[in-house]
């Protein structure tokens, strides 16, 4: 009791640092810490769309209480936990957008109308938000007919997001555009790498960057077979001026990334951001995270190595698992032997693959309790088993749903060797709180 | 003339670091660095074997003249370049001992007899020592049946290595102890990853780690079929001490990646080291780095990633390349659009995969001169197909055979920010020579 501190394990700071960075990613303390502080002189609306509409829509009516007049939530199926009051709530389709899109993007439509210069809109947008937040300029079936057309071409997410935005009356910047002359404070929770707003949901209240040539560009490289309202629309220029729009990005894999940083900070480690945009596949990148910690093995200083973003699982076996499992599972194998380091990675959502862990830990023990069993990590890879193998040691990370969704991160975790070798006494954690 | 500096380029510098940094790994230049300096009061023998061996005695007989009494080179066929004064040559077999090598380690065993602890071995070791420097205890269709099996059961390098220690008078150790009194000054040009020095041509000069018992647990494990005589030696304990040896590491990646850093450095980046120990996939490997600089694009000093290693490549297609090329070329869909960014890499040997270039550099701009001539890099990885797509961006590095071997190195150049923006007059180079 008196003072006798008990060292923390790897993995007791991996669980801390991950509970404690997805704590702060919420959607509804982001949009609390987005509007605190704020004034609104005129009217308030309120529209969320996107997969945490329904929780950023609750936490900006709890925040602010009677000064939203009125609000739309538009929000996955299942996604809304119950009424908010003055909010009408709507549940649309995802991934492709369907009437529940359409009637709902209608109602915000409607809503911003008549507004004047002291009135602001709150438009609060989250993932998925491409396929909820939709009103398109054509019929429903021939803009998922060109999406189809995309998507057989291999065309990037980029080149769809051009087309896609000049067939539709809200995405493009044209949504801030119906709002003028009112002010649009557009909050933003991010799962798009590179936080690049215009890409967030085709961008509904931002300027668009792409130009009528490049439309057409991707029209003639894919040879797409469009009617003659689509063909109109590819004419007509996206939105090049947004004087109104504030937009803050509150939760975004970046922020993710900083929040893990102070985490691992406030336990003692020097966190060095590797990136903030992995989206290799997975279990290389657990390798090459491995190589780094293998590497810088005899710091003095402890060490937390971060590498955010989206890796890719290429399924082919039957296994069970996700790319944060199999991250990790490749790297127990690059540290295998190695005291003092961990690796784990996460996903922000909870939910790594069709699992119900939200991503897997392993430490420089990990490969030499799996051979001890008969399990060889590299079988266990090639049938995408990530799962089972790290349930027989302890490695699975479960947290459940977490209500946000801003991307993975993994951390590659080194205890200095100065301080094992000189320092007898465990250290004691450096956090006060 | 009057004092106006042109901006080097990306492609300057990427040139500038690949050609002085691997002029410092050349083996004679190990040799002469690890030499000089050095008193030897009694006889010298030199012992060379590897790919490198020749050149490695042809340095020590430069250096040191007559003192050396006699040497041995036993190296690759095709790899001597000439005679030696008081050498005598042997080619051996790669990557399976034959008799030349056997011949070769008999020579070179004889002539460590009788020294007395004033007289010196030099022990001159580089990549393919394993195969060229041996002497089997038990018959050379034996060992290679065994090796065959060990193969066959896919048993990692490690357990390979723990049944060759035993079943050889030369290595684990037992070449150190042949030289006994004498002191041996074992100089080390590596190719393996981690420099582990047993494991460098399974250690003659190098204590073993590995245990009677670890050798008895890989036989089971794979159920090794044994002769009366392999098992006898497999009961033997390899070599635990061995006071008189001093081993240099003088060429490994570790070296060339400092000496990389210091190149980057003289070109006025600042260098971070990632890892000296890169075992992934060549693609993700680039696409890795590639984030890596994405996410720091912001900077405002100029930077230089690094990540030296051994990167491997999954052949599916049936184009010409190699793994460096495959990581910069999969490093430029990560880096496209970007100003100011680079990422080069290339094999020390200056062959990489089967094709007359050393790597490949791409910049910010690679992956639209591509696309504008119509291909894909997708696609191109692919079809394993780097070289020909680098060969139409100018992207091919080509330095023809170095004469050294010390694995690859890969690098992400990025310029800093401020300076551009803040700064109209180019950069003046920061080195003087």
């Amino acid at each position: 009791m008196s003072g006798a501190v008990e060292p923390r394990t790897l993995r007791e700071d991996a669980e801390r640092i991950i509970h404690r960075a997805i704590g702060r990613m919420q959607p509804d303390e982001a949009v609390r810490l987005a509007l605190a502080g704020r004034e609104f002189p005129g009217r308030v609306l309120a529209i969320a769309a996107g997969k945490a509409a329904w929780q950023m829509a609750e936490a900006a009516a709890g925040c602010m209480g009677d000064r939203i007049e009125a609000g739309v939530v538009i929000t996955k199926e299942g996604h809304a936990k119950g009424g908010i009051p003055k909010f009408r709530i709507y549940e649309g389709g995802h991934p492709l957008p369907n009437e529940g899109s359409v009637r709902g993007t209608q109602a915000a439509m409607e809503l911003v109308e008549n507004l004047t210069e002291k009135d602001t809109v709150l438009f609060l947008l989250s993932g998925g938000g491409s396929s909820l937040f939709e009103k398109p300029r054509i019929s429903l079936e021939e803009l998922q007919d060109i999406t189809q057309q995309l998507l057989f071409c291999r065309a990037d997410i980029v080149e769809i997001n051009i087309i896609r935005k000049r067939l539709s009356q809200v995405k493009g910047g044209r949504f801030g555009k119906l709002c003028e002359p009112a002010h649009v404070l557009s909050i933003i929770l991010s799962d798009v790498l590179g936080d690049s707003l215009d890409m967030i949901a085709s961008g509904p209240a931002c300027v668009d960057v792409s130009t009528r040539e490049d439309a057409e560009r991707i029209v003639r490289k894919y040879g797409l077979k469009l009617g003659k309202e689509a063909k109109a629309c590819l004419r007509e220029e996206t939105v090049k001026e947004l004087p109104y729009v504030t937009s803050l990005v509150t939760g975004s894999v970046k922020e993710l990334c900083k929040a893990v940083c102070e985490e691992c900070e406030a336990l003692g480690y020097m966190p060095v951001l590797l990136t903030d945009a992995l989206c290799c596949e997975a279990r290389e990148a657990g390798s090459f995270l491995a190589s780094i910690l293998r590497t810088h093995r005899n710091t003095q200083r402890d060490l937390a190595f971060l590498a955010g973003g989206e890796t890719v699982v290429k399924v082919c076996g039957s296994g069970k698992g996700g790319r944060n499992q199999e991250l990790a599972l490749a790297a127990a194998a690059g540290i295998d032997g190695l005291e003092g380091t961990a690796v784990f990675s996460v996903g922000s959502d909870g939910t790594d693959g069709p699992t119900d862990a939200a991503g897997g830990y392993v430490d420089g023990r990990t490969a030499e309790q799996l051979r001890g069993q008969g399990i060889d990590i590299d079988w266990v890879l090639a049938e995408n088993d990530a799962y089972h193998a790290l349930e027989r040691t302890g490695g699975l990370i479960v947290t459940g749903p977490t209500g946000t969704n801003v991307n993975d991160v993994a951390v590659g975790l080194l205890k200095g060797r100065g301080q094992e070798l000189h320092c007898s006494r465990p250290l004691a954690p450096k956090e006060k709180k």
